[in-house]
């Protein structure tokens, strides 16, 4: 490859406007790195580090609408724990178990800080992309928004929690949200029909955002119709509160897909998750928006 | 995954008896941590760093004897220099070109240590293990060892060089020595008379152990054929040194494999490197031998 190779590569990278997975004739591919100290928060277990880190890289194989195959992950650890190393690949291995895909195994490493890379492969002859949405369809959102806010929120009390018995139900809660299940199945069903599709682990702000540049079109979506997740209902100071985590929080793993408003119906039918239409895909000059307002381009960044 | 399977795949993970790659239908897959402190000696620039990186994912594709089809990386830093990435991403897709895939991109992350994770994938339709392996074979190498053995000694060497020119001279022929080119064209035809192959990543003596293990059998190798690089010759302090150093340092991504006798002339024209025999398959009893003495288990753990 050459320099404009790379460039064109790297702006691929760097700018936030790529799909999610690579396609190489009929095979999507997909690599994640997250470490503790930015991705997973004290009180998760190996085993939800093993299930999430994972199944980061089979929801893209899904937002791709492809089958997952399987994954391979990289586990670096300042020192070998045999049980902490178990329940890792347990976790990796249940959460591939969950999409259809084989968990087959990786490298050790050593290392300062507790680091995995996670790499899944999939198959499709007809990937989705990010940029084929066009005015006049509808966007919409499978299951919920807002379950890893609120797993992040319940750790973060476990830990300022003083009674241990208590700290630990809400870790326990905290891990059981922190294990979303990559939409896979959902994804192959949407792909049928969609038009442009990525999964929502920025949030669903900046997921909007993406889909407009990649797609060259605007977004007017209704926030009565995100589906915020009950977990951070409960836990939000109030519905603003909720709705203002659910938009921007992100790693939720959902898939945001575009398509004509009259293939809504059978997708629906079709797919084991709720598909929830947001609101419509509009012209590039109206922007994102949501109730009217301009909806800010923010969120998490991986 | 239940809980036995978990251990089994753990047990392929923690003892080097595993293939190089996974099988998954006719898909090899496999992959590498590296990171700054252990694996990229001061001196070693960013597009070496793509390069090796990548190709040692490369690497295991070429020693299950199948076609290398595309590579991911997950690069990770403290802080973005868009020099940097753009010379790992040329040496990554340039080690891709050289064995005819495709560097796809991957993920950038933040980390306190400059922290690579790379997946590469391949296809083949008869993968060849490690386990292959009968006695009266011959077990013979590809190219030569010890070049990563001369690098790393000329990246030592630039570091006590007062004079900052002598010492760029150094580290460019280090990385020179750095940049191996994963024999995947090799592995494609070893693959057709091979019963058993690995690539030489943890050395020499250590490849012929895993070898043993996975195959049941012993070796024994005549020292007089190993094909020390010209380059660790010249570095070494005598020709016992060099020698010690090629059978066991690693990082040369050769491939060593195993095969009929019989095979080996039409082997050695149809592949594009030396292909060195250096002894013959034995009994597991016998041990790894070489000139009639116990080889240890000694080399490069990754």
């Amino acid at each position: 490859m050459d320099e404009r190779g790379a460039l064109a590569l790297l702006a691929d990278e760097l700018e936030p406007v790529g799909d999610d997975a690579a396609v190489v004739d009929n095979l999507v591919i997909t690599t994640d790195m997250l470490h503790e100290r930015t991705d997973f928060p004290p009180g998760t277990t190996r085993y939800t580090a093993g299930w999430r880190a994972v199944g980061a890289s089979l929801s893209d194989v899904a937002a791709m609408g492809a089958d997952a195959q399987a994954a391979v992950a990289a586990y670096a650890v300042p020192e070998f724990d045999r049980e902490e190393l178990l329940a890792f690949v347990r976790g990796a291995s249940d959460v591939c178990e969950a999409v259809g895909a084989e968990y087959v195994g990786g490298d050790l490493d050593g290392h300062e800080e507790f680091t995995v890379s996670t790499t899944a492969i999939g198959r499709t002859d007809n990937p989705v992309p990010r940029s084929g949405a066009s005015a006049g369809e509808i966007v919409c959102v499978t299951g919920t928004l807002g379950r890893s806010a609120a797993g992040l929120e319940l750790f973060e009390r476990a830990s300022d929690e003083a009674d241990e018995q208590a700290a630990a139900r809400l870790r326990e809660r905290a891990n059981d949200l922190f294990r979303f299940e990559p939409r896979v199945d959902a994804g192959r069903t949407l792909a049928t029909e969609a038009t442009a599709m990525m999964d929502s682990s920025d949030g669903l702000a900046r997921s909007l955002h993406q889909l407009s540049e990649a797609s060259n079109c605007g977004f007017e979506i209704d926030s009565a119709t995100v589906p915020v997740d009950d977990a951070l209902v409960e836990l939000a100071a109030d519905d603003a509160d909720a709705l203002e985590r659910a938009t921007t929080f992100g790693e939720d793993f959902e898939l945001v897909a575009t398509l004509p408003e009259d293939a809504l119906e059978e997708v629906q039918a079709a797919v084991d998750v709720p598909v929830t239409p947001l609101g419509s895909v509009t012209a590039a000059e109206s922007g994102v928006k949501m109730d009217g307002n301009a909806l800010e381009d923010r969120g998490f960044t991986h």
